[in-house]
């Protein structure tokens, strides 16, 4: 098949360990990724510092996003995205306890930087 | 604001004369767009012939996605994806007419072909 297809919604596990990442694609500087959460969190004094540009967004469920300097948590539900600079430090405060939080993240490659 | 939020969720017009593009975010080679259709299909004869990968999914309504050499279009409804490589000649054969359908769709530039 030229053009694989699936579904966001297959195989959503009710309850893990750990959080769950598929890549859904990998390509030319690009990758997107399923991510499922089920009460996860980033661990204390975590923050990412990314070199590259994210793109993500909340399908179901919801968490609390928080940026480096920002008082509180950005709240994203079901259709909220953020777009994340490089280098923008940032950790996930808080996941849907109740229920599974399915994230899409979009990575995209930064162009190298000029010496 | 570092990082810019939104929602997919916001703003989807219940009826269009033309399709409804709204980007999201473009940088560093990557774009991504919502996307709202209400009905509306590819022109008879008309395909896509694109010189970089399309990663997209619908997120609510539904579509036929038809692939050149292929019978029938695919159906894709909300959390349904495709990876559309470069040049995959492909058509929207058609939207669902009773209500609107979100489509993200995420752009990402082809590496420099050889010569």
């Amino acid at each position: 098949m030229i053009a694989p297809t699936g579904s966001l919604s297959a195989d959503v596990p009710e309850r893990l360990d750990d959080e769950r990442v598929d890549e859904l694609v990998s390509a030319h500087g690009l990758r997107v990724e399923r991510i499922v959460s089920t009460g996860q969190a980033s661990p204390p004094g975590f923050w990412y510092d990314q070199n590259w540009s994210e793109w993500v967004m909340v399908l179901s469920g919801s968490a609390g996003l928080r940026f480096e300097g920002e008082a509180e948590p950005r709240r994203l539900g079901p259709g909220d995205y953020v777009t994340i600079p490089p280098h923008a430090r940032h950790r996930v405060e808080w996941t849907d306890p109740a229920r599974p939080t399915v994230w899409l993240a979009v990575y995209v490659r930064s162009e190298p930087e000029a010496g």
